[in-house]
């Protein structure tokens, strides 16, 4: 089941740079995986910005949830989902 | 080089449904050709709206507005477009 | 697996009133027969609008969409969704 | 009589993490305890946010308020209150 | 129970003048009766525009839902309600 | 003449809190005096909300202005202004 | 007591142009009278847009209203009202 | 004088396409003639929009107005302008 | 040359009082002498807000920014700024 | 390729004055070598705000974030990027 999510990276500029960089470090290790587990099928970065557009295919709202709200990046992202559903003119079943 | 495009539909209620129909079907037909030139890459339907979330994938800006201006419903449609770069979290380069 | 959607309700002034009165006896029998099933678990009117806050239940985000889709007012409808997953306080598993 | 409330934490990144989780605690206990009694019918996360959608159960404008008023995050919270009719639609009267 | 209601007039430019004025005019008779009858305690005109501030205090929000819904101009209008509750610092309590 | 006044309080989470309460004090003390000259004719809470509506009742734009002005919690408050008029339908003349 | 109104004007499409003719001939005599009278201080178009910004100097909201109401492209204009009031580095008292 | 000016086209459904195809081409001609005279510097389509983005080089205000609403497609078209300053990094002088 | 100037004032609430007075007495100093030249032709306040609307009267955009950006308050205003012309139906020539 | 680029400086307040004039020296140093490499082709401040509009000529998605992303300022920018095609009515191919 798919869901495009878009998130815009926000940290504070008082973070320490190191604090950051483990951060977006852990953050890069955990996305690496759920794209190696098929969950985050895609992951795209908006042209100018420091945020991204995403495809996530899982079970269920829930699984989804967890696994953003695990996101090291998390409290210092705004996420909007959209639900995704098979289009009619689409020639593969995704 | 990709591009996030998302297309909202509003035919208007006058139109004749023969027409919307007719319209419709060209429209069906331009887009699965364009997807099996690999230029549509992506087309999903979002849920409980009558849009779409598309990613393309085309040489330059102008053969993206080409293609979308082509479109049967283009002037019945609100058109937004993201263009999209590589991510460097991103486990494939897309 | 819940979904929160918000429908607004925007029918054309020019639409006759009989036409009108038949499509919203489909919509009620339709939302009716989706409530019995369990499918459309709650149905709230908001105060002073044409329009409502409802709660779906449904194994995936086609079959919402699906539901959705096929209710006679859709074409006059502007809709919301958003996927809901359980919250840590609740003290039910919805 | 039922609200829809839309709740959006928004806890300042400069808190110390044990008054956060304090805070949050109390939070949970009073929220709980506002379900048991049957004041706050529904509580749901939304997801990739933090913030949920709820539905209370009052018997005023006043006693929500001072409900919402008191909850120990609303500090730290935007929210967002609609009040709820019977849909003419709905097999049940809530 | 007091609610902020604030209303703006729409009416379609194509609707004949005598439609119009026979809308108005039982509009303005049915105002008139809630008024008397306490529901509804304040109506303003907004400077500069077609719409209206006004206070309801009804028992209910199906009571207000009800008023609203059957107002002539109802389906020209765009209606916002906002639930109010006693302030700490008022000298009265409305 | 009147003038609906919204206000929304944001308090910054910095501010020491024997300093807020200070404030505060000022602000109703100030508001309850203008209550009672009849100038801020009605002070109602917004369910939810650190926010008010409030009917102001003064004799120009600049004895609004300077109230407002004048309030302790100016500095912390967005306010909006919207000037009212006699509406043909009131059954009175406010 | 000074205003600032912006007026944005959107004439149907459908409008006979003699009939906007007429229309705009008789706003234009009726606010060129509100100038004389001093009513109407200022009036410049928006580059760009068809649109204006005036002020206006008149003894109340009361009768700001009636002159607005009073424009013949009142029903075809969406205007936005701020009452202004003396600012304490302007070098004269407007 | 520099104007960043952004042309959105709406042009209705029901507008026969001879009477558009002869507006377009006035337009067309005018815009032409408007950039030979180096008064129109640049004009861009945004991709997937009917809609432009323009540079201008005009001597006043009023000339710029003059000139936009001089376009044949002006009726049908949301305009934006911003004043544009030389900037203190460009290597020209524009 | 006219142009519109909305200036929203947001001084950080850390800056402290005697650096606050020292910048706005600067600002008012500039502000005075702008206006005696002539060039900064209208200054309002805004009622209930920490704003102003402006009308300036200079020779380009250029030294309009220069003067909006040596303003003391620049770095804590937002300032939205709208190019005027002469209005047809105005009776003089501004 | 062309994009406009929209960015709005937000340096926060409490950034040293040296700091902040060493990374603007870098930005200007930066701007400055695209724009000699033709990368960068225009570059306009916006009038009253701390922003520019800038036309970007690449070969890529990739090739223009990289050139923002690698902007000293970036980090205390808000950008926006619209994807440019060539216009049928202009006069140039650009």
């Amino acid at each position: 089941m798919l869901y495009m999510v878009e998130m815009v990276v926000k940290i504070p500029h008082t973070m320490p740079a190191e604090v950051a960089a483990e951060i977006k470090a852990r953050e890069k290790a955990y996305s690496q995986q759920l794209q190696k587990e098929g969950k985050w099928r895609h992951l795209w970065r908006v042209v100018g910005e420091y945020s991204n557009v995403s495809i996530f295919d899982v079970a269920s709202n829930d699984e989804l949830h967890t696994m953003l709200n695990n996101l090291p990046l998390f409290p210092y992202m705004e996420i909007k989902v959209k639900p995704l559903a098979n289009h009619p003119s689409s020639i593969v079943q995704e």
